[in-house]
């Protein structure tokens, strides 16, 4: 909680130069950030954003510092310099901007929340209880992926949910002498025999009723997804993968990316990991699991149905010893915002690419569904190779500069509706 | 190599109280030390311990420091006291106490290794290359497991083998989020299935021919085992499990320890293990295996199979990174070494339980099969209390003292032979 909260005081004491509505929502959770900064105009516009960031482990990739920001090759190297202080700065920066040059026609509403690389805890609380300051005529989203690796801009109007679960098991009271493993039940055995039966190579889930609640996309949806670059050899390039998972045929790994649903292993330790050899027969492992989970599938079913699975067969001593959930959300790409956007984005950066919504998470279901905000994920620093949540996070410096200037610009136009 | 190094320095200084015999035995790796002090009897005794220890991972489970030895209700607590520093230490104490009162009838020849704990690699080379120093007319082993729980002594005349393989499987150039599982390729999934694919939960190993070898107990040593107690409760109470692995009866317990080659999983890291959670689809996973391996299985055979039935089952990318082995051993427990020591056992003990070998590894194979060593492992300090290779490492105090004098009569009684 120390680590973050300067970087919450920070942000607030810049907002204070322009407003003193500036206050923290506190629901039990890390407080979010609030500052309404009034416009002219009759529309309030709400700009979500995260001062948390994903930790820096494992700290040995990094090539520098990830806390003292790193300038090569026209870029930025940083923990969180993407995900998501960019966008924080450059609507601070864009602000600054307006307000140097006069008044901004639009009430900005800036939320900047401190949990969301843990699940957004709190957010939902926080969404509803404080519904009044966060009610808006649109949302501008943390900006998600932005540019395609053709440079082509990018448009996300929903992202998925998430299921997060740490798993354990422990059959022994502590590591014993592998000699032992001939009598003594093995956990990491138990753990990956359980975690086996969850999914195979090919991401088919088999937890009974998993794939439920999922729908198929729509034919709007179809459309937009026509119209993305998978961008397969370039991301092979990048990646360094061999194969992709499926052997998907390019035309449909858009919708593969979007509309399937994973169990992702994110995390697994047991035993010994150290360097050279140790005999020990590990009394405990663990799992961390993460569940993209796509409209309209809930977490806390699918964190049921994970129970029921496990009990039902045979894996009833793997714990599930936290988990945290957030729902999928989906906003319509005609709404007054995302027009607007769309426009600006077509006049800054030329025709934009149009996602139904971002392969990844974000706490936007309290926004979207419940205050029934109109929400548009907009352009910003995101590129393919800006190793989010891994080292060596970085932008390019000339994306920043130009995420101001869309601010600046959806802003006065959105204002002036 | 640094860490270890003062302790054979140490010892070797020790010894050279009592013989200029000391030197270094280098055969590429840790090099062994080697000392033969003199006796007045025509008969030679091998003395083999080890100065190296496990690590001390994991750190924080430890009640002190690892090593600095702590005194507590009877016990000496440190990494390494039990394994192998008590044999190392008793031996130079017996040898003290002898010299004190005169000469000692039989020739010792101290072996003490330095890669015990990493699968002895280059011991082999060195029992090959100086035969004739190691060449005795009985081995002394370093003490195994000495008592059972009832406090009755046990001796053992061998040990099984041991094949260590490091595993890795890396799909992606670097961690992803954890968004695109949709699409990549799990390193975690394609590591657990690998594994999950060699063994079951009963340690059923299936791998094609891993069997083949197994040698039947003889009725021998079927005698032998009816006279052990597995003492199910008492390892029930101390080790913590609910059940066995295979729901054993009591009266199959030891001959499943001693005769059930196993596929141990000691360690398994991939992606995010720290604290709370991180959504990253990691690039790659590892994990180390341990294969105690019965008469007559052979290490290098099995290292062979196992990347056979990768390559079989589609797990051709997990890459085998390193391995190490050690063939099991088997010596006969009517030879005079053996005789010798049952019979000092008795009378300072009472009535031993002998174990046809132990259920752990050493590198005996080259004492006991190319130089043709009779050996027995004798009652040392080991209890099944002393979690060796575990925090909190530790031997009674008392048993150290019995050990001292157990050495000067072996000595003494063999020497006169």
């Amino acid at each position: 909680m120390d680590a973050v909260r300067p970087a919450r005081d920070w942000i607030g004491q810049r907002l204070s130069r322009f407003t003193d509505r500036v206050e923290t929502l506190d629901e039990g959770g890390m407080p979010a950030l609030y500052a309404e900064v009034p416009g002219t105009g009759r529309r309030k516009l709400l700009l979500y954003q995260h001062y948390d960031v994903q930790p820096v482990d494992p700290i040995e990739l990094w090539d520098s510092d990830p806390f003292k920001p790193a300038e090569r090759d026209g870029r930025i190297i940083a923990r969180g310099v993407a995900d998501d202080k960019a966008d924080v700065m450059a609507r601070i920066h864009a602000l600054e901007t307006l307000k140097g040059l006069g008044e901004i026609p639009v009430t900005l509403r800036f939320l900047v929340e401190g949990e969301e690389e843990i699940g957004s805890k709190t957010f939902e609380k926080i969404a509803h209880k404080h519904a009044d300051k966060l009610r808006a005529d649109g949302c501008l989203w943390e900006s998600g992926s932005s540019f395609d690796d053709s440079g082509r801009p990018t448009l996300q109007f929903g992202c998925r949910g998430l299921l997060y679960v740490q798993l354990r098991v422990k059959l022994l009271g502590y590591d014993q002498h592998s000699g032992f493993a001939s009598i003594y039940p093995s956990a990491p055995a138990y753990l990956i025999e359980a975690l086996a039966s969850l999914r195979d190579q090919e991401m088919n889930i088999r937890i009974d009723g998993f794939y439920e609640r999922v729908v198929e996309p729509t034919d709007a949806d179809r459309q937009m997804m026509a119209r993305i670059d998978p961008e397969i050899e370039k991301r092979k390039k990048l990646v360094g993968f061999e194969r992709l998972m499926r052997d998907t045929a390019p035309e449909h790994v858009i919708e593969q990316l979007l509309f399937t649903p994973t169990c992702n292993i994110a995390g697994i330790t047991t035993g010994y990991q150290g360097p050279g050899s140790k005999t020990v027969l590990p009394a405990e492992a663990s799992a961390k699991l993460d569940f993209r989970l796509v409209p309209d599938q809930d977490p806390e079913e699918i964190l049921a149905r994970l129970r029921k699975h496990l009990d039902a067969r045979g894996f009833e001593k793997v714990e599930i010893v936290s988990h945290d959930g957030e729902k999928p959300a989906r906003s319509d790409p005609n709404s007054a915002v995302a027009r607007t956007v769309i426009d600006c984005v077509k006049e800054l950066y030329g025709e934009p690419v149009l996602w139904p919504f971002m392969p990844a998470t974000g706490p936007m279901h309290p926004v979207v569904s419940d205050l029934g905000v109109p929400t548009v994920l907009p352009v910003g620093v995101g590129r393919p190779d800006n190793r989010i949540h891994a080292p060596n996070e970085n932008i390019h410096a000339a994306d920043y500069i130009n995420t101001i200037r869309l601010m600046c610009r959806v802003w006065e136009r959105f204002g002036a509706g």
